[in-house]
């Protein structure tokens, strides 16, 4: 097999497989190439890959070596996407009742959820979690592609008491832009206990929803480790939640003058590492693959 | 810049928009490459990917000439992964009330739901549809990855009257399973005159909601060019809706004596070509890229 080809193969295997460890055994069998070869193709393609600002290879050498693709967003075209995406939002005819915005055409185009996706998995891979929660209906397209790109299973907690799958948890709470009380639910077996959870949601107003969803995880004795919103808004200031990360903020809704005004969230705000929460346990396979 | 390297990005670029016509004189701008180099760049990749059947470039040149990639799911891969998924899902302790399955779990895996996405890419992409459906909350996740490998965007309809989104259009139809009159509303605004629908769900047991879906679009004079649900039920034989594809069928549920028996869907029988329903309309774009 000529380079070339080997490195189409090496490039879509990783591509098709971020967030996940593979087998450089397995990889150089396939590819009928001695571990040397494949381990010069892969010098190649980190190098091009963090140039490009598009992602990083970790890989670990030795017997049982492996390499992984973590996805990386370079921070202008971060920059650019959200400047984009705060043309097409701030649009006079997207206000809804309530002071909402409709986004369901924009949060539904595959170009806006792919890097919104890469975006939250860039900024939590470090968090390692376990798996992705969120809540029926809007924030489940996000929590999908941010899955994908941490290679992690995801979860959708119901808003009723509708689970019809065995025994489940609920917790009522009240959503703090209507103030009317709610309950969201989740199958018993959907969690393991100890698991490291982050949080993903399409809007985010005082915060109760993510609140709620926190409050869902430590009854399975799971732990938060992060919060991302696609857009939380101004008002109210003081948030039911601390430590999230928004990719956008709607500082003004006026339905009488038709008028909407967006702006970057925290994402973009200074060194979004440090707005990752902290959290007591040390993450987990941080030293497997650097 | 080397071949090796400009191999990778074009790699990259091509897998990160699955569906999307590319302009190859943007490419060469980028690669500062001619387009002979980059035209001979995109032979290698083809052969690569039409040789291990991940799928295949469509190119057309001249000056506003483009390239497209659409994804392929070879036969066998496809096959082996119903098999796992068969055996996965065959176990006793996932029958659910009503005869449904426990599957949340498996639909909520990023491989999973990947190779589900790109089968059904590969057999629909033929119909060009504008668009891919679906009604909360299950199917979702399919669908978002269905959209993302054929570059379309989704909708999502409601399955009560919560639309807050303006006007909306509304079906009651009787799901097939319980005999329940239900309700599925949709924006006005989220789907065009004439549009072509993909519709995507779950699981499909008579097709009560697939076929309430069907009548929503002729609601919005759209045309519906395909059906794919991940598994359907062999009971009721005779099914609401003709022409749709499943992944899998549920041929038995034993409540009893913990017995699940799963078989291949219709996907994998015979010449799946075939089973895509024809419409009146010649699908579009397909004059564009040969």
């Amino acid at each position: 097999m000529r380079r070339s080809e080997r490195i189409v193969r090496l490039t879509r295997t990783l591509m098709n497989h971020p967030g996940e460890p593979l087998s450089l055994t397995e990889m150089a069998d396939q590819l009928e190439a001695a571990k040397s070869s494949l381990s010069e193709d892969l010098a190649i393609i980190r190098d091009v890959m963090e140039e490009d600002g598009e992602g990083t290879l970790r890989t670990q050498m030795g017997a049982s070596g492996g390499v992984l693709f973590e996805v990386d967003v370079a921070w202008t075209k971060a920059r650019e996407f959200l400047e984009r995406a705060i043309l097409r939002l701030s649009q006079g005819d997207r206000i809804l009742p309530g002071g909402y915005l409709y986004m369901s055409d924009v949060l539904a185009e595959p170009d806006v959820l792919r890097m919104a996706g890469k975006m939250f998995a860039k900024i939590f891979a470090p968090m390692a979690p376990d798996l992705v929660l969120t809540v029926e209906t809007k924030g489940i397209p996000l929590t999908v592609m941010t899955a994908q790109y941490l290679h992690r299973p995801f979860v959708v907690a119901r808003r009723d008491h509708r689970v019809t799958e065995g025994s489940s948890v609920s917790v009522n709470y009240v959503s703090g832009s209507d103030r009317r009380i709610q309950t969201m639910s989740l199958s018993k077996r959907s969690i393991k206990q100890g698991a490291r959870v982050l949080i993903i949601d399409d809007f985010m107003k005082a915060g109760g929803t993510v609140k709620a969803m926190t409050g869902l995880m430590s009854e399975f004795d799971a732990v938060v480790v992060g919060t991302g919103v696609f857009m939380e808004t101004a008002e109210p200031e003081e948030k039911l939640v601390s430590n999230y990360i928004s990719l956008l903020t709607l500082t003004e809704v006026d339905e009488s003058r038709h008028r909407v005004v967006i702006q970057p969230g925290s994402y973009l705000l200074g060194n979004p590492e440090r707005l990752v929460p902290t959290v007591d346990e040390k993450p987990r396979d941080q030293t497997e693959f650097k």
